[in-house]
């Protein structure tokens, strides 16, 4: 089943916001056997929208369309599509109702840009959504599918998740994917690459190997297609392991599609070992990376974020002659936070992290970018310094990612 | 000037990864007064590259490239424009020897997939690229221009800076446009949309308002395009004066571009105030979005991230009566909490969060998405619930930026 992804909205044309629906959605048609064969962003704009509409309706079985849906007046998708339709647009109760309900419990006015939130083509079938005002529409023409959902991420998802997927699931055979992704960490995408070369020559056709970059990371997919389900997961079982037998056991951070945080999580939890941090310029990022996994409390105990020095003094003990010598970002610093952490936290393993984000605050000798990372327990504490020159977000990154992969090597070497 | 954006690679249309570049290019082009018309995604296939070239140099002036420029095998862009342009690949000497030193200098082994970097279509201008190992790429004809870059961002940021947006600038001679953007938080789009209702009507043809809605927050956009720069910016600020008179002051959270974790910035700066953080369930996101804004440590200080119980008692002196009576999700806890994290990071202000972000952890009493809100200084501490009712992920975004709101209107008032 090939899918086209059409986004609709200036917001994002302008670059204010970021589409990330598309790859969600990607993901979700995985599962069906759905490709999206190409995407694109127009602006709300009724003759933009028809004409990708016409182009998505020859290069794919189904369109979906996100986006143009909410009450204010930048929106002509629904329009468009009667238009596209010729039909009339008509009221849908049960969406009327809901949003009337709503209104009135939040005692706010029903105004005329709200009365639009019922407003459906004539030919829709409205896929109710309960997540919000504005309602899901499928439309079914000439054996070709049209699905236009709201732009807002977590309703896309309800309806994609409850309504969209089974009806496709039923309304196409699509041809079976299987597909793989393991994690790799600690080394580039064309070492990678060329560890893997043979290996990747002498796939079969229907097979493909993709490499997927992240700081730190990289996390590798094989994709098999075709007719028979069963045969796909062979073949793909069979391939991956030959894949995995060509890299290093360290490399592989995980035989899942992880992220790092979530392969760490795995690590220590079947290790039975707690962490902490201490943060100075990662700033709390480290531990909202760690957090982020679901159930990091089994093993994530807390944090002191030491922004200033006196923090870093005061809660984690670290002394002040250390800072007057040292300075902040400094090997010696580090140790002391992973110490103090590990002290006042009382975790089996603690991360520090000192270093200047920038823009401001660098020197000659200590330019943007430099961090302290340090990584230990309480038989000792490994430091490593890092010079990222990125700017003030991605070295906050960098320094969070880089940590975690520290701690991955200590914790599996000791 | 109309530009294209096309993005190449089988890793966004897979859905793993999320498209940030195509926002950031547009947010640059604005400022030389260019207008990203359309974009699209395709696979890392030469037809659909070429496909959506051919398209894109019929709706606009420039089509920029992003991505498919990597060492692995993955990586058709540079043969497809070659065969766009009819010309050979050819070596780059200055690129070849940046990347020969570089792999010298990490001692890594210069495979044919890295020999690939420094070939060039024969009729490029190279944008030589000091972040990584693909350069950018250049091309004119016709009066039209194509650019090609490398995808991972900080690559292509730098080549957008450093090269694409002076040539740019100089080959074309766009339609000038001014634009203002302010943010408000606490009301929804469609309440504001109905208070700017009779403004947004009587708007010249010129002028377009766009909201751009995020989680707690609005951003009003106003747009006005014209030959003239100077009645542009008249035009501009007279309309934006009229705007922010329709709007209530305690709404505006900023009359600049800002997040709202910025315009708190700006005014705990302005107020000579310092802040703390004691979070449990949003887990040092909250701190990371304070901390995100350069020059935070003007007035952040630290924070305790709370997550294990022990913590809460041990670091931030939540009494264990409380956490027994009450639960770690209580009105009572938060406010220990804020008043823990005043006496142990000796801050003017604290915030505090303790909720279930989910997905376990729900109870029928309190449920996967409630959240406690404490904000304060040592005179008083007002404390909210929240039901947030989303995923982990939203849920911990919603606490951390309603916690800024809070907080926002806490200052604001006292």
């Amino acid at each position: 089943m090939k899918v086209y992804l059409l986004t609709i909205g200036d917001e994002i044309l302008i670059g204010q916001v970021i589409d990330t629906n598309s790859a969600k959605i990607a993901q979700m048609l995985h599962g069906i056997g759905g490709v999206v064969v190409e995407k694109s962003a127009v602006a709300d704009d009724e003759h933009a929208i028809l004409d990708m509409l016409r182009r998505g309706l020859q290069l794919a079985d189904v369109v979906i369309i996100t986006g143009g849906l909410g009450p204010t007046k930048d929106d002509k998708t629904k329009t468009a599509l009667a238009h596209f339709f010729g039909v009339e647009m008509v009221e849908h109760m049960p969406t009327r109702k809901f949003v009337e309900d709503l209104y009135r419990q939040h005692k706010r006015e029903i105004t005329p840009a709200v009365v639009q939130q019922w407003m459906v083509p004539a030919n829709a079938t409205v896929l109710f959504n309960k997540m919000g005002t504005a309602p899901g529409m499928w439309f079914s023409q000439d054996g070709k599918v049209v699905v236009s959902l709201p732009g807002v991420p977590y309703e896309m998802q309800y309806l994609m998740e409850n309504e969209v997927l089974p009806r496709l699931h039923k309304h196409f055979d699509g041809t079976h994917i299987a597909y793989r992704t393991i994690l790799t960490s600690g080394e580039g995408e064309s070492t990678i690459a060329k560890m893997l070369e043979p290996f990747e020559d002498a796939l079969p056709e229907n097979i493909t190997l993709a490499y997927l970059p992240r700081i730190a990371q990289v996390r590798l997919r094989l994709t098999v297609r075709g007719q028979d389900p069963k045969a796909n997961e062979a073949l793909l079982k069979q391939k991956l392991e030959e894949m995995l037998r060509l890299l290093p056991t360290e490399l592989v951070a995980s035989t899942e599609d992880d992220v790092l945080e979530s392969a760490i999580g795995k690590l220590l939890r079947q290790k039975g070992l707690t962490l902490a941090t201490a943060e100075s310029c990662t700033g709390g990022y480290l531990a909202h990376l760690i957090t982020s996994v679901a159930g990091s409390s089994d093993y994530f105990k807390g944090s002191v974020i030491a922004y200033a020095n006196e923090v870093k003094m005061k809660v984690l003990g670290v002394r002040e002659s250390t800072l007057a010598e040292h300075g902040a970002v400094s090997e010696q610093t580090v140790r002391e936070m992973v110490q103090g952490a590990l002290r006042v936290l009382g975790t089996d393993l603690a991360m520090a992290t000192s270093g200047i984000a920038g823009p401001g605050g660098g020197t000659p000798e200590k330019p943007v970018g430099t961090v302290w990372i340090a990584v230990g327990n309480n038989d000792q504490v490994k430091a490593r310094i890092f010079h990222f020159r990125r700017d003030r977000e991605r070295n906050i990154q960098y320094a969070a990612t880089y940590a975690l992969e520290m701690l991955r090597r200590f914790v599996n070497r000791t």
